[in-house]
């Protein structure tokens, strides 16, 4: 089976409910049998590109809070976190626009190093307060994963570059209902919302692996093709026309 | 919407059916919406490595068909390729083990060069009768897909790089019930078997498209995700324990 799981950098729930994910797929018996794809999401795709600021102002902002009551939330996920396991730090995390990140990480996909960067990048925003909305630590943090560092400074120079891939993933989180993140969909047919306990996971792995199959479409059906021990039918001329 | 395409490198209605599934996709209005994935499938996987011969010999062993009647069968497919505007010579092409060229694709994915590569094999195989089954020829298609030629020759000398992956994808194919290829999986919910005619594939297309729905699992389920215009929610303490 196939998870995707979209999500942002900025996502706080993202981080965490990455972990727990980890963690309810490795109490999965078919682990080995999942495939996890990772996918765009922009938490806040009006904010201008360079509108950088701390994360206590934009809670403030946002929430209508007291600079007090920002902090006491950002302590909160930041204990939620640490219960995973996770460092996080609430001395001054930077938000922003998140593009230029998503860019990096299709780069990254498309080098077999998107794992590695999706990781480096949560642990510079949240446990190392390294500003992801930085291109130069960006383009540090793409050489960490193992990328050319020529072309990951090319990628992040031009606006273009793997534009359109983060917009695909990102048109198809709205086609699927997806209004938050993390969204976590198993094979296109169930969705769990959220950074749920590690148990949910694995519940939903189990679920989808019992709800597992495939309806046959096409008429025809075994036509034209090539079968075990190398055997290929040859249907009569025209059966298809 | 995500199709999977079980196939192997020796399976002429595999090569034929990848032209008719790119038409059938071409047609199909949510088309830039399509990921495809290529998956291995050996047709024949008792054969031992380095048993090599002649495709005629091999269908009349195997159909217990004469020599005028296995090159009437090869030439039927010929045609049904050359319709499709695919080039297949009839002269000799050799069949065999398709192991090494199923690594090797999976190396080309990990650097991105997949399609390349496989469009380079199935030509090499039908259309220019070039062995695939040959580890020079493989090495040669694999620079001119852009892989490195170390790397490349690297992974072919060793017969465990990339061995768990293909065996991946032949173990899926078997759970999914597939025993003949090409065998077409859109979004693991509905199946299409067989090189089938481009208008099949744009029907399957439609109506899995029509299909899609996504079934909420776990409780709680918008709990602890980061919505819209990044607002994050912060679920009270202790709800998810």
């Amino acid at each position: 089976m196939r998870v995707e799981i979209w999500s942002d950098i900025a996502c706080p729930w993202c981080y965490i409910g990455k972990a727990r994910f980890e963690k309810g797929l490795a109490a999965f018996d078919h682990r080995d049998e999942i495939e996890v794809v990772h996918r765009s999401f922009e938490l806040d795709p009006q904010l201008a590109k360079g509108d950088t600021g701390p994360v206590i102002d934009m809670i403030t902002r946002k929430y209508r809070r007291t600079v007090d009551e920002a902090r006491a939330m950002e302590e909160h996920v930041a204990s939620t976190a640490r219960a995973e396991g996770l460092p996080y730090r609430t001395e001054g995390r930077d938000t922003g626009n998140t593009f230029d990140i998503h860019r990096l990480l299709h780069l990254a996909r498309a080098r077999g190093r998107h794992d590695e960067l999706l990781d480096l990048a949560y642990r510079a925003n949240f446990g190392d307060e390294r500003s992801v909305f930085d291109l130069e630590v960006l383009a540090e943090l793409a050489v960490e994963a193992g990328l050319d560092a020529d072309e990951a400074r090319a990628v992040l120079a031009d606006d273009d570059a793997y534009a359109d891939e983060v917009r695909a993933d990102e048109r198809e989180a709205a086609e699927l209902g997806a209004s938050a993140v993390p969204f976590f969909v198993i094979d296109r047919r169930y969705g769990v919302s959220g950074g749920q306990p590690a148990e949910v996971f694995t519940q939903a792995l189990e679920q989808a692996w019992q709800g597992r199959a495939i309806v046959p479409l096409g008429a025809d059906a075994d036509a034209a093709a090539c079968g075990p021990d190398g055997a290929c039918e040859v249907p009569q001329p025209g059966a298809h026309s």
